[in-house]
């Protein structure tokens, strides 16, 4: 049995790299970008008038000049008007082109337009109310880095730049296999002896949030059957999420079977609690990697935060934060086991606060939905109220 | 023009309900949940066996038993097997019925079977290794409450008690207009006074995030194209989210087009920035809710994190937790505006410090993607470093 930290690392060390891929713009949404990102011109492109009013030649006014007449109107959208006239005007909508031989902008607040001629009525520096070309970013300027999240905001400067298709980082096909005879589908009828599914539920929705639709495969206790299924698990995907059969039980045949496959075992077994029968190997031509989790819900939903997630990121390129949270409680940990419990963070003056959610009478069932994370504990430690520990978010912590 | 907090009010003020819907579990996911969710069975259904290895009647055990003949092995989804001598065993896998006539589960690490008989080697205590049936919930307790959202352990509850279809909250059907001759597609080319549109790409990214598909529709800036693009969109959907068009402009015909619709304004103007010309207002007869935000990416962008998604959550049967953060530096806001600041918050030692992106250069193209929410500052205020401010995240926090 190997510590958490060495399964960790050597969880680590497995990272792969899925390739990339180019997408439409709107499916870059949650993915990774795989290429530098420039602005394809200056941005903005124009000397560009951010309020509606009158656009004049500041020698003008410096001159003396107060009422202007109206030569024309610029709309956004339109090409580059010209005042023929430095002494008159040309009314302009945000987002015109500044016309040329205009190089201020005075709004429709602070002048007065009366047949024609807008007189103006507030002191006017030269240079106000334009964005000026290029003062965001010049063309060629980096504007979105290889290794970002693509959320909305970055979907926004994509757009600007023209990045109609983009490339992204490929994710990994992943297939989610359940075994036990136990388990039945949601919508049957358990038989007393039996129990519903749920793990596998729980990680295609977690998959989800990371953009992976998963496959979902449940085989029954039978040698012969778990061979197979898994077999062809292997070969159709990227990854082998399985849930259960990797106890010390007479039916766990997954740790043999996985073995026969050409799975490299790399750990069995990690020194922590929930968790412990955890199995994780690679195929030696390194095509699959393999993450055997316990069959109990929280086991399996851990796991997968605790080590699944971090390894996709890496694979993916992102950086890998440890989050320390404040603990509401004192808590010892007198067992030579990594502690991982189902905790509920909230932010009380900007503070993330943990309140753990133990078991007792809530159990397996809710307790997950109760919480919105797993604050880690070193094995033979105790810690205080106000201590700080590692929290391994489940949901969003700021809604 | 009205402060932050009447618009605000003015907004929540105009939730409304969208009603429920069924759908099946794994389309659940992000939704809300329309009714109150109840266990349908004990949980555990059965005495639970958690350890691989034997089930003994303890009191045979108490007599002086150290030795158990083995009857038979119960596995994990079998029915109840029956222990026929009380100083026998019967082998048991993790997740098996407990057999009846026994009450205590010894594991294979503290016993040594040869020749069909189990020897216990260490100290037994009477009802070891059970999960006791209806210890997590008993039948008809309630698992799940309506308003919750349905994360992943949410969706692995509702497997477990076999809500193979759930009713969850409707989301409102959305259309998001845009408006402006300057605006191209990101596939297009643009003039030299033309830009590409970006607003409605990140518009449709942030909806997806609440789980929202929505239609994308531009009009240019012609009266009458816009007000019959308005008309339909007002009949077929349930919100409107318009961006540009609002300002003092010339061809800012929104304002007007909206009354003439039907649609009441609620306020037009808000003394904050970005986002000033903000306009809002509801169909008549309720049947339609238009948020008109200015067309600056920064102004669209805050507008919809502070107004729109807070009436999303309210519409949906969320609460609305307001977050604060600390302040990683001074900032004064001497004007009479309420402003919204971009913001980097990260997670140190415990606190969620903001670190504010200014614009300088980097401006309205790239500081959106560089933050990750808004920070909030009352007009004619001024913040210290460590101060608390409430912020508005516009991505993950935790990653």
């Amino acid at each position: 049995m190997i510590s958490y930290e060495e399964a960790y690392r050597s969880v680590l060390d497995a990272t792969r790299d899925f390739g990339s891929i180019q997408v439409p713009l709107k499916a870059a949404h949650g993915l990774i970008l795989a290429e530098d990102v420039r602005a394809d011109r200056d941005f903005p492109p124009f000397d560009r008038v951010t309020k509606d009013g009158i656009a004049i030649a500041h020698k003008a006014y410096e001159k003396g000049v107060r009422s202007f007449e109206i030569e024309g109107v610029a709309p956004a959208g339109g090409p580059q008007q010209t005042l023929q006239n430095h002494e008159n005007c040309i009314e302009v909508m945000t987002g015109a082109v500044l016309p040329e031989n205009t190089d201020t902008v005075v709004m429709y607040e602070h002048i007065n337009i009366e047949n024609g001629t807008a007189c103006i009525e507030k002191i006017v520096s030269r240079g106000q109310n334009i964005h000026k070309r290029g003062s965001d970013e010049p063309k060629n300027a980096s504007v979105l880095k290889k290794g970002t999240k693509i959320e909305a905001a970055e979907i926004g400067v994509l757009a600007t730049v023209g990045k109609a298709k983009v490339l992204v980082k490929k994710l990994p096909k992943i297939t989610v296999v359940s075994t036990g005879n136990e388990l039945v589908n949601v919508d049957e009828k358990p038989l007393p002896h039996q129990i519903r599914k749920s793990n596998s539920y729980s990680l295609d929705a977690v998959l989800k949030v990371e953009g992976i639709e998963c496959n979902l495969l449940h085989i029954n206790d039978l040698e012969s059957e778990i061979k197979k299924g898994v077999a062809t698990a292997l070969q159709e995907n990227d990854v082998v999420l399985l849930s259960g059969g990797v106890s010390k039980g007479k039916y766990d045949y997954l740790p043999k079977i996985l073995e026969e496959l050409g799975v490299e075992k790399k750990f069995h077994r990690v020194a922590q609690r929930p968790g412990k029968p955890f199995w994780f190997g690679t195929k030696a031509d390194g095509a699959a990697t393999v993450f055997a989790f316990p069959g109990n819900p929280a086991s399996t939903f851990a796991s997968y935060h605790v080590y699944f997630l971090p390894w996709l990121r890496r694979s993916l390129g992102l950086p890998l934060d440890e989050h320390s949270v404040v603990l509401d409680e004192a808590f010892d940990n007198p067992t030579g086991l990594t502690r991982f419990i189902r905790a509920k963070v909230h932010l009380k003056r900007g503070r993330l606060k943990a309140t753990l959610v133990l078991g007792n009478g809530s159990g397996d069932l809710t307790s997950l939905a109760q919480s919105n994370g797993f604050v880690r504990f070193n094995p033979e430690t105790d810690y205080s109220e106000g201590d700080l520990a590692p929290f391994y978010p489940t949901k969003r912590i700021l809604q």
